[in-house]
């Protein structure tokens, strides 16, 4: 297919208010000072205190506004990407509408989800829609409360998430504009369908089945050595296939927004890949893994950090439970 | 924007071993005989034994792609579009995919959520990335289990649900072929996100705050009668503007397939729209409300019995939790 004539036109953060440093978590998990930091190089991350998801998001999405100089009524379609969900009934996006004051807009708000990569699928299915006129403009929100479902007994990945929001309004490029959605791919392979779950909470096992006994199954599971073999085995081809169709090399994209999953899968795909640290967004020190909201939250930062400028070739990529892959390559 | 050269392809349902018929039903809620026929007209509804949410949509694909004489290595991408998800994480669609064998196929898999609209939303988006070329054929799977988050308690809400799955492929209309997505609208008003909700579950009240005394939190409910008076109130005019994008009237949608809320809003909107009951699919009395299922679910009973014909309109309707509205007309 051709590349989409679509623009990121302004991205937006929230960060929870409670903050939580490396040695908070060190105590927190009852380990050796250093050991967190030493382990999962996450120096801060913040989880909510009062905030809801919906709130986080409201937050998140009103900066992405402001930052592309657009007030709500110039939105005419409100998406949550999030691999959590507030409440089972209604839908993310239906609460982040309400909670950001706009609940009489007639806006459509709708989910669509594929975990970790529920930002990247939703803009590369979104821009089709921009790109065909079905929308004009559209708000993708991340908001992600991972704190409250993390194994405590799990200490490694328990000390890796944060919680937060992130959202990028697009829109369509106008004439003399070059910024486009050049291409993007997603496979799912799920005979790793149970490297990383949550089990517990959905219509297999309802809320009525917790008791002390069954509470890992309400908990977050990861394997994460079993993930960490099998993304490394599909990756590369995964990568050239799509740079590939973008018709470039890894040296062509000036900017790579990977999903933060953990240091140790940063320094596989930089290996793997050939990425540089230049080429390399790394928001995990001071964010942990935020689920969907990691890798808008690293296009936020590019842009606000000024690391990426108009024209240049951007990658997004990631993993997701699934497993997943998903990438996408755009002119900023 | 300009129809989307999408056509059906192929269309599946699987319905759960276990039947209630209306008088099981009087029996489980503890009401005189006839009271939950007279009340919502359902005299059947299924409700799962040992089936999960997957093992029902792996069904109702294979129905629809042994209709649609395809197999799996057809399909490029796998949708889920419930309103309620089979764990937490990952998304059912993977859970599906696995649950369907396929497990090495590497077809990407993700959820489009809407609650009872999530159907049509899925075949709104998904229609516009099949015209786009960026997939050639999808699969979208409609699967619910209601059952276990129903609260006994609240009779008349109770009486009306059913689990079960409908699955749909959809693929681009050849030369030749009419079959297109004339138009579709959705419309999202969050003052009504609390009129029919499930709170607990999700990252705001985790499966651990479950208790006797919170359980009412983590089960169904829902305000018919306010939602009865939104929807009547809004839906002539969303209606009357999605006939007026495609340049028809009523009296020329050759079938109205709506969500299957309850009788009663079937007779609202039979009243408001003036649809005929030759116009009308209704399944509620075998099926009950299946939240997203019951739109392709009657897809697939109109195609089943002979009630469409390829060139014949048809309008998708409902009304979601939300509160959201979403329409599409497309000619099958």
């Amino acid at each position: 297919m051709q590349a989409r004539k679509v623009r990121i036109l302004g991205t937006g953060k929230y960060m929870p208010k409670r903050k939580i440093t490396a040695s908070d978590m060190d105590e927190l998990l009852g380990m050796p000072a250093g050991w967190v930091l030493k382990k999962t190089d996450v120096a801060l991350r913040h989880f909510v205190e009062d905030e809801t998801a919906s709130y986080m998001g409201a937050q998140a999405a009103q900066a992405a506004l402001a930052a592309a100089n657009l007030s709500f009524a110039d939105i005419d379609c409100l998406v949550c990407a999030s691999g959590s969900m507030e409440q089972p009934i209604p839908c993310t996006a239906v609460l982040i509408q309400k909670a950001m004051g706009e609940q009489e807009s007639g806006v459509p708000a709708f989910d669509i989800n594929s975990t970790c990569l529920s930002f990247v699928t939703a803009l590369d299915v979104m821009s089709c829609l921009v790109d065909i006129g079905r929308y004009r403009r559209i708000l993708i929100v991340s908001t992600e409360v991972a704190s409250n479902a993390l194994n405590w007994q799990d200490k490694e990945s328990a000390a890796l998430f944060g919680d937060g929001a992130a959202a990028v309004v697009i829109g369509r490029s106008e004439v003399g504009e070059s910024s486009q959605v050049i291409c993007a791919s997603m496979k799912t392979y799920s005979h790793g369908a149970h490297l990383s779950e949550v089990r517990g909470g959905g219509t297999k096992y309802h809320p009525r089945e917790y008791t002390p006994l069954t509470e890992n199954e309400f908990l977050f599971k990861m394997d994460g050595s079993a993930i960490f073999k099998m993304a490394s085995k599909l990756l590369p081809e995964f990568v050239a296939d799509l740079l590939k169709q973008a018709s470039c090399s890894i040296a062509d994209i000036s900017l790579v927004i990977p999903h933060q999953g953990s240091a140790m899968a940063m320094r596989l795909l930089q290996k793997k890949l050939g990425i540089s640290d230049e080429q390399l967004i790394y928001i995990t020190p001071d964010h942990g893994n935020t689920i969907a909201a990691a890798i808008p939250m690293g296009i936020h930062e590019a842009i606000s950090q000024q690391r990426v400028n108009r024209g240049d070739r951007v990658l997004l990529l990631g993993t997701s439970a699934g497993l997943s892959l998903g990438g996408l390559v755009l002119e900023y």
